[in-house]
């Protein structure tokens, strides 16, 4: 068995796993695979590979197909053998793996219609996967096994330096989240500072000066939404209060919760900027059922602005994800990463709608 | 050229096309393949895969696993050559080509959340295909070429026949809907019939006597949910008033439209059964711009149970679709076709789930 992979590099290597135990367990296997299929000697495909002369021209370009079909297999997927190209996206939006969270968040589900129109649009097929998002290399599974050209990934989370460590890797990978220092991945994000201090700066506008925050900031959009809060507060001379910020997760009870533990805390607030539109939603609920009324007494604004935020009674007010553009962004990015073109991180536009919520 | 190519004919032989002109020109295709890369004559290859005895055994169970592997990497997909199996299901989920509505109602959303969960569970991975609803047979190609071991289609709308022609073919298909005299695929879908007849008869049950139905009864399910209506209606002595019923899509939209156009028929009614928690709640809204108080003057359910519908004001009665169920029975089906198993059509319970929008 010849220590020194072939220049052509014909086994099945992953390209980033060349180096790896296993990149090299598989150009073992694949090796005795072609000599079986070929009739032939492992050392003669070793030599045939390496582009010995001692192998006769005919034998030779025989084992070169073979290798070449059956690297094309493996690597890159059925397809492709045909079309030359392969038309299918994959898309991972990870779980955490203490709560299992089932995807229901209206939100991630709005991401994952826009993907599938803007892939359609292209004419490309959408692969979802969701990994446990503590083992987020798994992400690069459908890459690696040749089934898509590339990966969205919906849920930045905590895991920038798995994320760093995929796009090192040349994994091409577009992140829906935060643009962060030290990023070799693209994102593509809604602008969270500007959408934070848009909101704050209306509830401001609105005559409220005890703003509570819901959201949990060691989510790194969640933090950039409260930098733009904080920053908000300071123009209008006012310093952000801890025990106004509540760390509350994404999951529908966080608003009702987030609500609780204010008054847990006694105290007092005139506006909520809640970090989702589900958020919100269950902070008004949980008010109104304490016979706080939306918005007289304390004016409420969402994120997201989901589909059914202008349905809510009172209608919400809320900051503007283009979810519709996001889809189509992420999509562009991606096949730029693809083509070998800069793909560069993008921050889309936030827009403040007012509705109802927010306004006496 | 065949004048009807599959939309996809990525692969050698998909098995229901084995004797089609393109199966037969696929083979041959292969047959030479295998040749060139066993270093054989064509004719020996041909005898090989026909068990003659005019080929030695080493070269015939050569040629064998040459076959069987590209027929592998063509039909089956590149992981499978490893891991022997494709661990993909593909979800189909037409568009009408004429709106080409963007994936953005929720329980569609719900919907697919709950298959990528269930696939999640059972360790599949999910390849999301939209394709035009009036060329529903698109709906096979991810089978046809290998990359999916069968596919869910959610929307059967008014494609019977499609699916049909689908199923007699032997494409493993499920389907998200009603159940259908001469049916020859498996649908998994709620009960419609008792939907309907549970959320009318909880109406009467309030005392309202004349109920509008927001509608459109050319759809499979809508119209069970009609027929479970009248029926509940018949039970109390009440024949159904066509004045009150109204076909109405389910866009957001429609909510609105139905209420407009009760109006513009000067119907009177004091409740409304809306067939989805989308067509309910807009259908809310208009009331409200209008100045007519839900549930007093007229109270309304609508259908799904969506994740919001408990979040709305007046929080919605609503009938219940199991949705991470579905996903669960559409996924245990589909497996069930996959291995040869029987999938016998089936029909989830649906549940009243009685909220302030209807109890005044």
């Amino acid at each position: 068995m010849s220590k020194t992979p072939p220049p052509s590099a014909a086994g099945a290597v992953p390209p980033a796993e060349a180096d790896g135990p296993s990149g090299q367990q598989q150009q073992r296997l694949q090796m005795a695979d072609i000599a079986r299929l070929a009739g032939v000697s492992t050392s003669t495909v070793s030599r045939a590979l390496s582009g010995s002369k001692l192998v006769n021209d005919e034998t030779r370009s025989r084992i070169m197909e073979l290798a070449r079909s059956l690297k094309y297999s493996i690597n890159i997927g059925a397809q492709n053998l045909r079309l030359k190209q392969n038309r299918t996206v994959g898309v991972v939006v990870p779980y955490d793996s203490g709560t299992r969270q089932h995807l229901s968040d209206p939100f991630f589900l709005g991401m994952l219609g826009s993907l599938a129109d803007a892939l359609t649009e292209q004419g490309f097929d959408m692969l979802v996967t969701r990994v446990d998002a503590e083992q987020l290399d798994a992400a690069a599974a459908p890459f690696d096994s040749g089934r898509v050209i590339g990966v969205v990934l919906i849920g930045q989370w905590r895991h920038h330096e798995q994320l760093n460590q995929l796009a090192a890797r040349h994994v091409p990978i577009v992140v829906w989240g935060a643009q962060l220092p030290q990023q070799l991945y693209c994102t593509i994000g809604g602008d969270n500072l500007a959408g934070g201090r848009l909101a704050t700066a209306h509830l401001l506008a609105q005559g409220r000066r005890r703003i509570a925050f819901l959201g949990d900031i060691a989510l790194p959009e969640v933090a950039q939404r409260h930098a733009g809060y904080c920053a908000a507060l300071a123009e209008a001379g006012i310093g952000a209060d801890p025990a106004l910020c509540v760390a509350v997760s994404f999951l529908p009870e966080g608003g009702g919760l987030g609500v609780r533990e204010l008054a847990a805390r006694h105290a007092e607030y005139d506006a909520i900027f809640a970090c989702s539109d589900l958020l919100a939603m269950t902070a008004i609920n949980t008010l109104r059922q304490d016979g706080v009324a939306v918005p007289q007494r304390v004016a409420v604004v969402g994120y997201d602005d989901i589909e059914l935020a202008s349905y809510f009674h009172p209608p919400l007010s809320t900051v503007r994800q283009a979810i519709p553009a996001a889809g189509r962004a992420l999509v562009a990015a991606l096949l730029a990463l693809v083509d070998g073109r800069p793909a560069p991180s993008q921050q889309l536009a936030t827009e403040l709608v007012v509705r109802a919520s927010s306004t006496a």
